[in-house]
């Protein structure tokens, strides 16, 4: 059982990872090589203090290199589901269990909303994962919703096991090009059925059958990742302590809120840290 | 008027300082040129995400770099008093009154005990800035608590106006060394006096007449610089958006409480110079 895991790779998870780090604690850090897809593509920086005017892509080049100094592993996997066991938590992540005394929620700002359907039919034909239930749909007809490039080897995968794949991309650069993919160029605006996936209806009204929906964005809104946690609109509501209504679970970064900054994410993921340290000092005790 | 003043030079302060001049506010800087002697003095820093396994001392020249470069002005004045104002804030640095819309305190952790006999006779005897209320002292007798060497030409300036000086550091190598300056090595355990000052009593007991007591330390505890203000103890009670109890006053670092980190401190010092965007942008709607 690990101490605790962080669930995210921008400043904030970073910010947390090193200092949990320090402290010598048995950590699984869920995130992608590209850390931070934000951070990546910030133009210039001019606010971080103690390095001047630096690019996106060069601070994250450093995080890459502190990371790597300092002996840090990145698990890339999806984590789509946490839920609170009687010692801490379980954690979903692509196809394996993990289980972890505490957490961080370091998953960026995310959109609760998700397209109407998408959570009723959650698990009933709309899937957050490739890896998960990708082999649920072979010879079928399905839709994938790719929120990043990072995704499309998993739009790959998918369609060497479908049969027909329509796929929607939030960019414009894609680099699939499979003869069973159909790109959409309209945005899909909800996806339909009674108990049971059947179909994406698209921004022009179009209707277009489908056994199975997968939304592969960078994170998974907060609500719909750990039930019962406490979100205020798009943010999961946090003390200044970076504790969350669930005990053990923490939360720092842009996900608690706004301003979306480099610097107060930076500060919060090493609060939620010091949090974490206390958490399982008092669990410790209680033992 | 200035849009709004910062007080403190350390990470947070330096943090809200940067990214109002990205906004052009009108801003007023309290600080010292050394910026932040806690960082200063730090030996080695492993979790300043960017910056692997920095010293203090590199850390705060990279600092004070982007500050010139930044075209950043500190005023190296020892703020003793704020009072609130119909339009915004008066402060007391050294003998000059400034105006500001709104203020920043990144004041550090200071406590806020002082010396028994310290609050009572404040303004009575005891002063908390040598350049305010030196002149008062001539050919007097009067002691000195002396936090940090920064303040040793003070001293020097005291014991140019007073016959003769107590002096008491907090640190080993003080370097003020003139006839009239008689050096404690028992600390004072209490300023005495029924209305005024009349003496300090030492650690060991020992009573030495002083018509005057300058306290000299790096800032001010909070609750004695701006009436009203809630404290926690030692801390500024600030809410997640280093709010106070007193519109148009943010906290941030150290002093708003723990944990006392640099990235902690500047993720706050980034949020409340958001706070007072808001709080500015909102001013100005009511004009």
């Amino acid at each position: 059982m690990y101490d605790v895991a962080i669930i995210g790779s921008g400043p904030a998870g970073l910010s947390a990872a090193l200092n949990l780090k320090l402290h010598n604690k048995n950590t699984l850090w869920f995130g992608s090589p590209e850390l931070s897809a934000k951070v990546e593509k910030s133009e210039l920086i001019a606010n971080y203090p103690g390095i001047p005017m630096v690019t996106g892509a060069d601070l994250n080049r450093r995080f890459r290199q502190q990371i790597e100094d300092m002996g840090l592993v990145l698990t890339d996997k999806m984590v789509t589901n946490i839920s609170s066991t009687r010692k801490g938590f379980m954690i979903l992540g692509d196809n394996d269990i993990f289980d972890a005394k505490a957490i961080i929620l370091a998953t960026g700002a995310v959109s609760p909303k998700g397209l109407p359907g998408e959570h009723e039919l959650l698990g009933h034909g709309v899937s957050l994962c490739a890896t998960c239930d990708g082999f649920l749909y072979p010879g079928k007809t399905i839709a994938v919703f790719c929120g990043s490039q990072r995704f499309e080897h998993e739009v790959a995968y998918l369609a060497g096991i479908a049969e027909k794949v329509y796929l929607y991309t939030t960019y414009a650069d894609c680099q699939v090009d499979l003869p069973n993919v159909i790109r959409l160029t309209q945005p899909m605006a909800e996806i339909c059925g009674e108990n049971r996936v059947s179909s994406i209806r698209l921004k022009d009204g179009e209707e277009l059958p489908a056994d199975g929906v997968f939304m592969l964005r960078p994170a998974v809104a907060a609500a719909t990742l750990l039930k019962g946690l406490e979100t205020d609109g798009p943010h999961i509501v946090a003390d200044r302590q970076c504790r969350t209504n669930t005990p053990g679970c923490f939360a720092a970064g842009d996900c608690t809120g706004r301003p979306y900054q480099l610097t107060k994410a930076m500060g919060e993921g090493n609060i939620a840290a010091h949090s974490v340290l206390d958490y399982l000092a008092e669990m410790e005790k209680d033992h």
